[in-house]
């Protein structure tokens, strides 16, 4: 059975109360439930964990290696910043796809940087919570692939 | 019955011989037929369209107002030098979603430029013909919600 | 008898229904109207002409020569992306007057850099269609004075 | 009765001798008196200033508050380097259209930055002394608009 | 009773004994005694707390919301470096004033940059350790303010 | 008896009137009065001076040599562009505090250069009038530890 | 026989009119005679095309296929701006030589940029006309070559 | 008995298994064998420490002022992003140098950015695993040195 | 009999007194009184003028025409700032030679842009009060070989 | 009769072991001997001369004024770094091409800076050999035609 | 038996004498020994050689092929200008080390720049003459490791 | 007696003959002279040397150590690119004044950069071969009072 880790950065626990003009009103409990079902309805496990540390999120990047077949990250601010992300991705192998509530490509230019972009399969953003559930079928879809 | 345009700007009729090793070997005809399936299981009605002319692009996007409800958008090279597809998209003012099949963010500094990005709702990329049937998805849910 | 050529480029067509708070709701075909009056109140024949394909505009440019003594253009956001229609307006030697609706050095940054200015006479940018009449006086006067 | 400020900056006392091949043989004195009759005309009244001097500029500014209805400015060089100015036309909330005698996004960069035209209503440039009449015009037919 | 949260970033522990000729031979421990009295003498308790974490960081200011009503931080390097922490503070929608015992704008460039100033009411920066009880003070002032 | 000289920069002799959403509605007239007594308070003269001109603050500032012990300066849009200002506070070698009424760190890019801090003992922004008198207090501070 | 596309792209329709002191004082009809001629006397047949139309050049080069064995192309202003002329010419994978009548690099800096280079075997440019025949001998000696 | 502490940051808990190619097979277990071997017979301790999180890395690095003479630090993608290990380093005034085991500056533009070096005696780059031995000897020379 | 004017900008009335270790310890009297010397000597009249406001320096170069024959100028912190006068200079069309006491190519950025250069014969920097002497010899030599 | 001097640079005496790949197998004897046989068959002299030393290579065009008529000129690193060269050719007003035996355009960024390209002619790349024989044809063509 | 050349660029025949407090006290003949017996040590020969001329050292790096088995190189300031070098090292494909006297990383941004970087198998940089031994040993190593 | 070098870098020798419009008719030659003569008449002797060799340049700085008291120079392009000549007169410390014939601040941008600057005591630029002449007066001045 296949198991993917959805990965949540910083502040991202607030979601549903933080700035819901521009992240929406669903809270990261709702995501995380939805992305359990959506996994569970294409026969695959997912495992779901938040962090606001960098080093707590590397941590999980290296832990899934030999548990999990591939990650669906939001790492939030850090997307911009760090390297470390980038390079704990790239390090595990493992196929990564890139979520964003909202369109960063239309905001401030600092969040139209991503280091998280230079080693993942692909990029979703701008459809608030729905973007976890296409990055879950795109990831099964692209691990049933290249099988 | 919702209506929706799936627009394909330069160079993408070559689909499928075109450097597949960066494009995949799916026509563009393929992707047109699996746009309307999803459309049809979805309850809409889908339109393709192609043109290597932006001219015809910007005719095409202003055509859509009063007869489709949503964009779907692959500008191809368009993507990174065109403010008029831009300005075109925002005067019809239709809910738009920009797909890409590579990573643009994973390659050449102008491809991680996009100028439909300031005025579509989100951005699907790096997913492959995949991410048309995404995008068509994501834009009935788009226009469920808002409906 | 003077004749002079009005040039409108892409998404001008929609002039009045777009995004009415920047551009105005003034249609272009009042416009042309008024561009029409204004050159025979002077004397002058005004011929109207717009397009959403650079191409088109490169064309009616050279076209001009010959035929029209002068030109009034506001080449939407090819103004901004088009060294072609530059070099165009450059290659027929005719004086030419650049016009904008709004005030293009008030807006985004890319919209404040335009090509078309390195060979106009003048722009006049930021009044709505009055611009255009404007332009027409000025251009008029350009012509009588050298003759 | 209307009453429109005619503001002159730097070095334009010395029109008509100064580079004339630049900015024309029509002295300050030629285009306040054609600004006057202009103003006459339709029906103003139009007072005209020069100053060296940057803080003359801006006390003429504030002064024009609950004197004058809108203000035409040739800021001469302060238009690329002073934010001052910029401040005080943004603090007296008088409309305000920007001139220059000769087409300054054709010539040095230094010269394409205008911080006065983040406040204008619009800019009119490339037209000698006609520059001036056209934008006692605009300003009029602005005030008769909002009026 | 009005609440102060204090929150103090990366080798600021060291703060005495770090290169004294920059930052002064004030401790934290003095600092944090001094915040506490000049709270105490307006009326509000004050709670300082340091780390050289910034997801530690990021989570103190999550739990200030529903305990304090402000937040005074100086976030040392992580100023010019966390966009995750500038986040974490408009996502609680506190009053915050940010503070910096050097003059930061006479210092290296990368120290001229704040991500903070984004976000917060207000920069204290130059005054050494006075400028944390400025800095509550004003906070005070403006929560009496806003009330 | 100590005695600070606070000098006020273009446009701000207009405080109350100008943009109150951005500047707040206390007048000048107000600070002054504010500064007299905080300096009264503490056992300083304070002296308050205004001028659009920027040659009138540099002839100020020469003049404070010898007649005051420090400055609190806000040189309002000359703070972002006037070296000769800075170079006349180096030159009296007097301590000078630099205030702004808004945070200027987060507003347009430009308002975020201050050659000004470059020779100020430290930076207060964005409490409005209130800045002043912490000013104020803060540079009597200095003079008493260095004195 | 080998087949060999020379395609020119906006206003070098003009040439031999325009601005002869740059582009010289050929007309784009005697190119074409001296390039079938030059084709010729190597034993190859050579087709000229000219369009003004970015998404006609387009459509040229991918007709190309299959049909010629190699492109001389001048795409005048599209060089410097056209990344879909570029993706176009990546596609189709003929071998590519790219002519410029002027030393484009002894010009104002956007000349000096080319999208073509990338993806051409060389490039002439300075020699006027005689670069087309310089081009077609170049090419003809690298089909030959690569047999 | 001189001590050494040899710090690495971020993923470089998986060398050995990361992308080898890059970072050799040598694992970090053998590092630190190697570094406490070559201490030892230069009559040093070496203590090894490894963190991902740039907290811990900080904390290690305060903790070591009085129970290390020397530090060797491997920053890995800190290196480039962290001000904050910068001032950490100049904070405790313990003699530094930094090792890469890739030569980073002929790799990615971003990974040529070192923080660190501007606090660093000296940079060891591109001998894999050597350079920390050689680093380790360097120290030692220098502590013996400057004594 | 030739007369030359010499002029000097913000901060030089302190000279002598400002920054001695960059500026040197000669008062501006004495700068005069070599000026004139220096031209009694070459058998030419000085006259040397000081303000710190930019408008009454612009008034003094208007002024010079007809009344002076060239102009040695030093206009401190206005060098990198003033367009205005570098036009100034442009329009009277007097032969200015540009001095400047310490050796501005050698300190900060901002001090080695010179708007001054742009319109100046030639440039003397680094030779104190020399500097000035130097100048009104080059400028006679000039006015002699131009004569 | 005429004689043309064909200059090569740095690194090009290594041509035919150096990075085949890039440069290709031709040494540059052969490249030498083709071009002493164009010349001849042209009806012109052709000298050949290689240094890897700047200065040897500026002392060379020095010496070709009044000893030939033209210059074929491959700088190689040079080209990219050498303003000196770019004066030297200009000083001796020599008609000169630039040849590169790669594409230079297609490479690294640095490669894409032609100090030459300023002085000469017109440019030759990404031909090989090849292209020395055709710039030599050209200069002789040129030669002819300006007589 | 191995051999190895240390060579050294412009000014650093002056070693010892030059800026000592940067370059420290040891001559080049000093260090010329040191290399000589490390490599003696270590069973390779070592030839030192230096210049001023970039020329000369292209030379040397050439003449080093089929001689010498790899290279130890301080290019002096040439490291930061000579694209030149950087091909030579390039073309005669020897492994080769970079050495710095001072840690170029933390010294003017001119000085963080390599061109040598790019083609080296590492850099060492701030310890001295104690980089050229340790350079040796590093290089040697990779010697026998790549053998 | 006091001995100064006057030293001339790459095209210099052509002077009289090179481009006359912007470096003026004189020849080498008779600068020399006058530099001659110039040091005669204030009782030092001068040394004339030329070199189109940057490494030459470099040797002969060197060898004035010990053997002149300072040294005028004039470096041509290597101005603008030779940061090895600035470390060579920095490393003898001998007084050095740079010289310009035309006023580079007014020319293309790469000619306002200056490495010389940073390590002389002035420059003199714009007054053609007068300028070596006052260089060498200011230099023997500086040599008197340093003396």
């Amino acid at each position: 059975m296949r198991s993917i880790l959805v990965l949540n950065g910083p502040n991202l626990n607030l979601l549903g109360s933080r700035q819901p003009e521009v992240y929406g009103r669903v809270t990261l409990k709702m995501i995380d439930t939805n992305c359990i079902a959506q996994g569970k309805s294409l026969g695959a496990q997912v495992v779901c964990q938040q962090s606001n540390h960098e080093g707590v999120l590397i941590d999980a990047i290296h832990a899934a290696k030999g548990c999990h077949h591939g990650i669906v990250v939001n790492a939030g601010a850090y997307t911009h910043t760090s390297i470390a992300l980038m390079d704990a991705l790239a390090s595990v192998e493992l196929p990564c796809i890139e979520v964003h509530l909202s369109n960063i490509h239309a905001r401030e230019d600092f969040r139209q940087v991503s280091h998280i972009s230079k080693v993942a399969l692909g990029q979703i953003c701008g459809f608030g919570s729905l973007g976890y559930t296409m990055a879950i079928s795109a990831l099964i879809a692209h691990l049933e692939e290249t099988g």
